[in-house]
Order: structure tokens, then C-alpha cells, then sequence
């Protein structure tokens, strides 16, 4: 039998913890030995989130208590702010780190500072921190000691991009506009009124509408890959009612003679968690509900030189928890499907 | 007491149907006396649709039994190919009708016929069909026997568009792109397996990538207005998971220097039913569910110089039963707001 | 013209406030003239729900400045615990008082404080204070000067009930079963965790299993009219994954012989907002959505000597603000159904 | 490597069959070898169903073409009267059968014949079809070739019973009522009206309200246990806004000083997918959303001698493909719980 790594979560009590339990719990090489809230401390994790009775025996602790620097690996499940205080000491002890938050996903740290509204507290650290956009940071990965994981938005518009921005194939200065909408979850495991049944439920509306904090993050993706693009970059966020899923509509301006849907196919021919569909299809987002998967088709728009690219991820999955599951698979030299390998749940 | 106009409708077995029947039902100067249905001949329309208990005493009756020529409008809610075929004769009998299918929206014959699959049977009445967006063609509607009620995409993408496209402001050529997102009830009171609540909950997908009948209907108005903008139009309509509600994402360049704004303020002054919010507002479609309203807001994309104009309607009302009854009441002088002067049902 | 009277509403910013305005727009008796909220005093209320953009003027006042002893009638859409401090001014300045919350639903003090956790402000008041379940108290609701609006459940619960305790039809001393069913907008517009459209989406459960406030209540309406029943009655609440609606299943023993369908017709002959259905109907929420309407059907179980009574509200309408307005038409002496006539919004 | 059984899915384009392919992809000691459909012959599963995309190479095969008789199991997920055609020719080539329609569920064919209105085709083979309740027949289930898995209400109602109706825990012939709440697709993948988003969305109601197939397979149990129970049984089934779920409230006439926590917790205990929660929760549908789980709490009404049975199930795992294939398991000697053990997802 293998030796397990022992996995912390800090901040397990939000839709990205609980969701980074629910994918572990199957994993044959980790074993989650340690869960932190500080408001929650004291408290069994089957008691909080039901649906994990019987499944995990842990209960909740102080940050203190819970001796994270024993850990192998340390997913921060947490608000803006914290991963950049206490990623420092566990660093120090050899402890990697998978970060879901913000903290550390920005190069600039001016640019970040400006977008989150605070200042950096471990700007030493950012330049060690690896963007963990899984299939197109592979390699680096794979040596990080600390991944910054991508935002639901940025995953799913990047992911169609990549294999055409690394060939330089969108014309340079002309309009590249993702018009994305996402299911409630995103918005967190938080209070707040917009969120309501009530309020999020049978209505749709955008938002963000002067800026949203995604905006910075996928324009450093398409900066490193193909500059003369990024000033064209269009994003426009809007909330869908439902609990979890994402889908972007990406139109794009190609080079004469491209072909796209090649492209695509040939630069992740090795990628198990990206799936190009036919041309002509449509991507539905419940096609990967549960499941660490981007699911992607691009064609022409009818009567028109425009391309259209679609795709969908589940934002709590391959947005979020199951793409840090792949990172730390990618860092232990784990198999990168390990413990992915459920099938959506449909319907 | 002022005399009641008598009003028909074909095909009340509907979405559009019943909300033609809820709005008019307390309409001042409407009664309806005649509603008809082939297939549920006989039963009571309190029978069918237990909202309307206690509201109509009606009874379907077949087209034949129901003597709509002694009506003074006739409403068709009825499948595309109807209204074509039933409309002579009522226009021959001085009935008014105004058609909420999409029999008479395209004038150029060859474009309907191919886009909608069948030959069309009154090609001479097409002529003095007039396109009833209300806001656009008041006038020309005011002295019309026959109204084509616009399709739901069409009315929640022209809105936003019409005061820029009459004064020439957006730029020749370039993309202009909608992205629209439709309730369920955009399908119809059909069968189909892809409304199910199980196939239609939780999930949001792009459909009619291939090219969507209200393409050439968007196409048709963009071109009377601004002929050079026409061929950079680009048109994807998504499903989400809510029962009523539309809402369109337009990215438009705009000539320089140009206040789209008050542009639009100034267009829709006297107009009740399209409502200008102020810039960096989000619409929600649950804002105009139930009502007949149209909302608005524009601004400019965040770094960038595309317009983002973001519109919301209840695709069952002003893009369907409302508009309707909006046209019949210019039609027959009455006030335009006449009978749907309601609030909108928020939560 | 008729003179309108003048109305207040105390807490417009939770959904039962903004169900009031939303009725009280078109109604042609009454003009809201004041609306209070200490928390966003300043604010228009078209700024706060646009969907009322267009039709009010009104912005929030504190209770201070807007002078609700100038009002006619006051409605209280507050929390419980406000109105009791806050209407013996009122009374004393001969404004009439609908209360939405539960200050005065209850007779019995003890039980009253027991249930609510705090010492009622205004025992004095109580005795005058009319339970205002429309159908059950129209004459003392017409000379009342404060009205205690029923809770959801109890409407519901209680409307099919009447006619056979008022006759003595249950049999004494058996279970009476009150299995309800409620969307989630009857937990207010608050941003508790479990109102989240993530939480309360998609799912189904019990609550309030220990005790829920509105048993008493019900307790007090079957002791009041066949006290040989209360002991038997058992009140189980659910939420269920909507936005409006109630449903009430009981569970009735039934003396040999009753015909109850008949009981209930004959009872709500003259009640235009109660709606008896034929015998095996099953009343859908929907069907009264948006609507001041109580429909019910009631049935004997399949092999079996219980009777099933089925009840379908519109919690915020009949359940709240349209009932509420119902015992303002019948303090005030106008025709009971005044601003309360609109169809049911359905799909 | 063991070496897998092959299994066969007869009807693998509705809910049930879907599902069984999703949880059977990882289940280590099965091979998924056949799947028919008459009217989607030649069509792969990953074209029909895109969340299997990548998972399964199968092709829908017609049921001569697909060998079934090859497989060392079956699984029918058809509509009522397929399997008991198909069933005999099977099972004389040794093929073990997992039905999951109701031809065998029902021991007294005349009752069968009665609430099916069929005659059944092979009364012969009624005897020795199992009922595939898991937990209450697993030893005969263990030698069983043919077991017919329950009904998703049947499951939900019957498990807080078992314990109770076992050690004759129940008052006789009192009432015993089941008031049960299911998710849509519990109606299947059909497009009948009644199952669009836009007639099931944002509603509620009961139906079947006349009689319930479930109706007579819960009473075989319960006569099958505490037979003088079984004339006060009651059931009422609902339709609830979600995609899955199922929940059962049951009232319940307990012998006095009977601890039915205790009674069920010790009839469970070796149950590792029925879970008793401590007295005083309340269970919610999404807590066992895709697991293979029913969680059940028990206690007393509140001012009240009646008990109170909470208990929720998945209808498409617990309540069909899950226990399926934990018969499955069963049969072949496998551990219970192969295949099954994915955490519930949530939210």
C-alpha cells in the first residue's frame, strides 16, 4: 500500500472546501488530516456539511491547533487576504501550497493591489508562485513549491484561447470579447441578499459591469502569450440561476485560414480534462456538473468572418477545487487524473 | 360605459395564449369573446389553465364554430404557417389581426421561405403587413389591418439599438455582435425533451449556433435603419434556466464623441414602456417580469473602447402578448398603455 | 373622483413591503404616501426595487419624518416586535393599523411571549386587535381599528378548516395533520445562509420541527371554534425550491356521512378569494401566483377513511400583503376586491 | 486483476439507465458490455448522453444485435412490461436479472394486473423474483436470479419502517400516514407537458391523488411485516421544483415507551447506506444528491403523541440505479458498497 500525503484545508467551511473534501475522499494517495476555521473550531465537519457524514471523521480547528506545517500539502479555501499572511511560515517548513484564492495569481503586484483593494503582504513570495492554469503551466508546476489556482472566469475563457494566442492566430488589435455567465456558486457560501433564492432565482442580469477582478488575471494570460491582443479584451460577467456551472461565448477575429477546432484538438490531444467537441456543437454546462472537466467547441458565426468558441467548466470543479486537486497531482508526480475520474452528474 | 371592442384568439393553448387572456382580462375596452383550439375543442378554458378560474367563462371552440369574423381584432398565437393561411379571410371581413407568429415579420419573401421551411401562402398580403415594433413603426401601426407582432430576440436586441441605428451612429462594418440569453418559455407549451425541468434546470447552453430565424428578422430591421452595419451582425441566442425573462448583451463601436445615453433618453421620451437606466446599472429580467417594459442601460466596456449595451424584457410579454396588446391599442386609438399598466411581479 | 385614502407602510425594504406597493399601485382607493425604513432613509424606493422604477415617487423616511399620523391606515411589513412598540400612537391619532407581523396575532399573552421570546409591549392592545383571516372575521374586521394579519401557514392551513369546525364536523379528540409545503421567500428578504439560492436550490427538507411560531397560532383559530380538536393537530413546515407559494395537505377524520366539498362550497359562496375545486383536483402553487387566491380541493383517501384537504396560497399575497389589503377594503368599506383583481401569473 | 463480470443495460436512454452507466464507470469488478435502445440503435452513448463523453466507447445496439444473453447481468431500465417479456429467454441462459420497472414487484398478479392495467406476461417467473428492497431481503437477494429493485417511494417510505413494522412497533389500524415529496425526474426522460421547467418550475402540488402505483407495493411490505397496519396506510405523493431528491414525512402511531431512534439505529447498523441522524434534524434532499444513501431522523410532534419520520432519499440512486447495483453487488458476493461510495454532491 502506497504512503498517503497528508493533506490540510484552510477554510473548509465554503463551497470550494467542501468541495475539495468531497473530490479528496476518494483520492488513493491523500489523506485530508487537518480542517481550519476559526469560527467554526470545535465543531464536526459531518455536522456542518451533512453530506459528509459518515465520509470524514475531522472536526474543525484553530489555525494554531491544527499543526498545518506537519502537512504535505496546504489548500487554501479562503477569502482574499489570508493565504498571503500565513503561506510564509509553511513554506518555510516544506509544506507546498495550493492556493484557490487571489492572493498570489497576479505577477503585478501593483496591478493586484490596485484590483483587490489592499497591499500585498508577502510580495517576495509572488514570483516563486505559479499560475495553475493545469494545461498550460504543466511543466512549472510540476517543481512549484506554491501554485497560485486560477479563477472559474479566467479558466474557462483561457483554456479556448491558449492553443490559438500561442500560435498568434487572433488578429492583433481587434476586439477579443468573453461574454461569460455563471452559476450562484461563485459567489460564495456568504450571506449576502444577491445571493438569495429569492433574488438570484428565475432572473438573469449582468454584473461587474465597470470592472470585475477576473479582468486583470485573464489579461496577464494573453499578455505572456500574444500581446497585440490584450488591449481588445472584453469581458462581461452575468449571473445565471443555477447552483454551479459556467459558460463562456467567446468571439474572436482568426487570422484568414485558420482552423481553430485542429488547433485546439492537436494542443490538447494529451489533455484529459479538455475536450473539444465537434463543430456545430453546443456545450451545455450540466455536461460537466461535478466533474473536472472543460468541455469547448468553436465554428464561425452564421453569415459572418467571426468565430464563436463556447465552453463550459463546473466552476466549484475545474474552476476551482478539482483543478487544485490536479495541480497537487501535477506537483507530486501523482498521476493527474487521480482521483478525478467521476463521470458528471447528468441529469 | 364605453363600448367593448371584440376580440379573438387562435391558438390560446399557449404561453403566448394564457398571457394574452392574463393581460386582457383586465383590459377596459377588450372583451374577448372567442378563443379557439383545434385539439381541445370543447373544454373550458378554466379547465386547461386553473389561473384563469373564476376569470373567463370561455370555452375553446373550433376555428369554424368560433365566428371570429364578427370580431373586431383576432389575435394569432398560434405555429408559424397559420396565421398565413387563416388571415385573407378575416382582413376580407374588416377584422384587424395582429399576428404574434412569424408569418408576416420578413418582408423579402425568398428569405422567409427559406428560413422558415414552407412556401408562403399570402405572399400579396405581406406588403400591408406592418412589423409591430411598437416604438419604431407607431405611426404606420396606428392605420394597419394586419400587425407582425417581432419575435422576442428581436424586440429585446432592436430596443437598444434603434435610436443609434436612425441617427447612423454606429460604425460601418464593424462587428456588432448580441449575445442573448431566453427563458424557458421561449420554446413554447411543448413536449420537447429539451424543456424538461431535468434538462433545462441547472444548466445554461448556446443554441441555434448554426443560425436562428430571428437572424434574418434582427438583419431585416438593421437594415432599413443602417444598411452598412448589416453584414458585421452577429446573433447567439443561450438558454437559462428561468421560466420568463430575456435579457441581450450588445457590443457595439460607436462613431467617436458620440452620447448614446441621451441618445436614447431623447428617443424613448414619450415612450412608457422602454425605461433608460442610469450608466453602470445591471437590468435584471426579474425587474420586468410580468410587465411590459423594456429596460436599458449602456456604457462603455471597462479599458476599452466597445459600448456594452445590456436590455431585459419578460419575452412573454413585451416580446409577445404585451407588445400585442401595445399594437392593438395604437391600432384602435386607444391609450397606448391601456391594460398594461401593471407592476412587474418581483420576487 | 373619488378621494383616496392616504397610506403608510412601516418596513418596505423585506418582500411583504414591496408585495404591498406592488398591489397598491393600481389600486383606485388608496395612495401610498409614505413609506419608512431606518436603515435606508434617503433612498428612492424605484433605487432600492426597480421594478417599481416608474410607478412611485416615494423615497424611505425614518418614522420621524414621515409622519404616519397623517396616514389613514398604516401597514406594518416589520419584524416582530415593532409594530406592538409603535401603534398606540397611531390608534391614539385614529389611524387605522393593519399589522403583517405576529405582535398581535395571539390573545393569550403567555402563550404569546413564550413562543416569541420577548415581553409583549402592549397587552392592553390586544384585546382589540381583530385576527384579520378575511373569511373568518368579516365583521369584526369592519369595525376593527387594528387588524392582526394572519401568518402564511395559518391562511392556508386554516381556510379549508373553517366550514367543518364551524360545524363540528371533525371527530373529536383524532389527529388533524397539517403537512405544509412553503417557498422560500417566507423566510423574509434577509441573508441568512440557508435562503441562498446554492442552499435552499435543488433541495427539500423539513424545518422548524421542534415548534413552529405559527402552530399556536393555527391552535388558537381550531380551539376558538372546536376546542375538542386543537389537542390532535399537528403542524409539520417544509421549504421547497421556490421562490412563492404554499401548499397545505391535511389529514382530516371526518364524522360518517360528511359531505365536506358541499360544506366548503356552501361556506365560501360570497368569498370571492376562496375557490373550492372539484373533487379530485390537485391545486397547483402556481395557479394563485401573484394572486390574492386561496384554492383548495378536498377528497377522501384511496383506500382509506381519512380525508385529504389540499390548500394552495400565494404566501406573499393572500398569505401577507393581499390579505392585507383585503382587510383594508373591509375596514374602510369598499368592495372586498378592490386592487386585488389580476389574474394569476402563470407559466 | 480480477476479472469483471459484463453487464447489460436493456433501455439505457432514460434517467435510470444514464445513471447506472455513470455509477457503474467506476466500479471495479463491472464491465459495461451492451446497451439497447430500440429507437437509438447505432447511436454511441457519448452522442446522446455528452456527460459520458470520453467515458464509454458504446454504441446503442438493438436487443438482438446486443448479445444479452453474453452478459453475466442485466439491468432493466424499460418502461412497465418490457422486462417481463424479455426476463425468461434470459434467464434460461443464466443471466441474472436486476429489473428496475415494476414487473415483479408485485407478488399478487391480480393486484399487479389491476394497478398496471396489463395482464402479465410471465406469472411463472413472480415467484422467484426477489424484492430488492437491500436492506430488508438481502439474504434472499444473495441466491436470488431475478430481483425486482423497489420504486423510488416504496424505498423512501419503507426503510424508517422496516425496523418498526418488524418488531410490530405500530398501532394497528390506526392510521399511517406518508407524505412524499419527489423531484421531477422521477418522472422519467419523457416530454410529457407536466414535466417542463416551465409547468414544474416555481410550483407545487400533489397528484396521484386517486391512487398511486407505489400505493400497493408499500402496502405488500407493510402487510408482508405487520399485516393489521396495513388498512390505515395512507399515501400522498407531490411534485417539488428539483431535478432529484425525494422526501418522505411520516406519521406514525407508536406503541407507548417505544425509542424507535434506538430500534432503527440497531436494525442499521450493519447498513452502510441507510443513515440514522440524531433526533431533532431534519434531513434535506440534497444531503444524499447522487450517493447512494437514505438519511433518516425520527422523533415526536410537538404537543403531540404522534411521531414524526423524516426520510430523503436520491430517486435515481437510492430509489433506482444505486440500489440496483447494490443488488448487483449482493448477488455476485461483492462487497455491498463497491461502486457506491462517492460522496453525496453538495451543493
Amino acid at each position: 500500500m502506497n504512503q498517503k500525503i497528508k493533506a490540510g484545508i484552510v477554510g473548509a467551511t465554503g463551497y470550494t472546501g467542501v468541495e475539495l473534501l468531497r473530490l479528496l475522499s476518494t483520492h488513493p494517495n491523500v489523506e485530508v488530516t487537518a480542517i481550519t476555521s476559526r469560527s467554526e473550531a470545535g465543531i464536526a465537519i459531518a455536522d456542518y456539511f451533512p453530506s459528509l457524514r459518515g465520509i470524514y471523521d475531522l472536526t474543525f480547528q484553530t489555525p494554531d491547533q491544527a499543526r498545518l506545517d506537519q502537512c504535505d500539502v496546504v489548500f487554501f479555501a479562503t477569502p482574499n487576504g489570508v493565504a498571503m499572511k500565513e503561506a510564509p511560515a509553511l513554506l518555510n517548513q516544506n509544506v507546498r501550497i495550493v492556493d484557490l484564492s487571489a492572493d498570489f495569481r497576479i505577477q503585478d503586484i501593483p496591478t493586484w493591489e490596485q484590483w483587490y483593494g489592499m497591499r500585498h503582504a508577502s510580495p517576495d513570495i509572488i514570483p516563486q508562485a505559479v499560475y495553475g492554469l493545469s494545461e498550460m503551466n504543466r511543466d512549472t508546476i510540476a517543481n512549484a513549491r506554491i501554485v497560485a489556482n486560477p479563477g472559474c472566469y479566467p479558466t474557462c475563457v483561457s483554456l479556448p484561447l491558449l492553443p490559438l494566442l500561442q500560435q498568434g492566430r487572433l488578429k492583433a488589435h481587434m476586439p477579443l470579447i468573453a461574454d461569460c455567465k455563471s452559476g450562484v456558486s461563485g459567489a460564495g457560501r456568504k450571506g449576502n441578499i444577491g445571493s438569495l433564492l429569492c433574488e438570484a432565482g428565475d432572473n438573469f442580469k449582468a454584473y461587474g459591469i465597470g470592472g470585475h477582478r477576473h479582468l486583470p488575471e485573464i489579461k496577464q494570460t494573453i499578455q505572456t502569450l500574444q500581446a497585440d491582443i490584450a488591449d481588445g479584451f472584453v469581458f462581461t460577467p452575468h449571473l445565471t440561476p443555477m447552483i454551479r456551472g459556467m459558460h463562456a461565448t467567446l468571439y474572436l477575429h482568426l487570422e484568414d485560414g485558420c482552423h481553430p477546432e485542429e488547433i485546439l484538438r492537436e494542443y490538447y490531444r494529451d489533455s484529459p480534462f479538455v475536450d473539444i467537441l465537434p463543430a456545430g456543437s453546443t456545450p451545455e454546462t450540466r455536461s460537466v456538473r461535478g466533474a473536472n472537466l472543460c468541455r469547448i467547441s468553436i465554428q464561425q458565426a452564421p453569415q459572418s468572418n467571426l468565430w464563436i468558441a463556447l465552453s463550459v467548466i463546473d466552476n466549484l470543479v475545474k474552476g476551482a477545487a478539482g483543478q487544485a486537486i490536479q495541480n497537487m497531482n501535477i506537483m507530486f508526480g501523482f498521476d493527474e487524473q487521480l482521483g478525478l475520474q467521476n463521470a458528471p452528474l447528468l441529469p
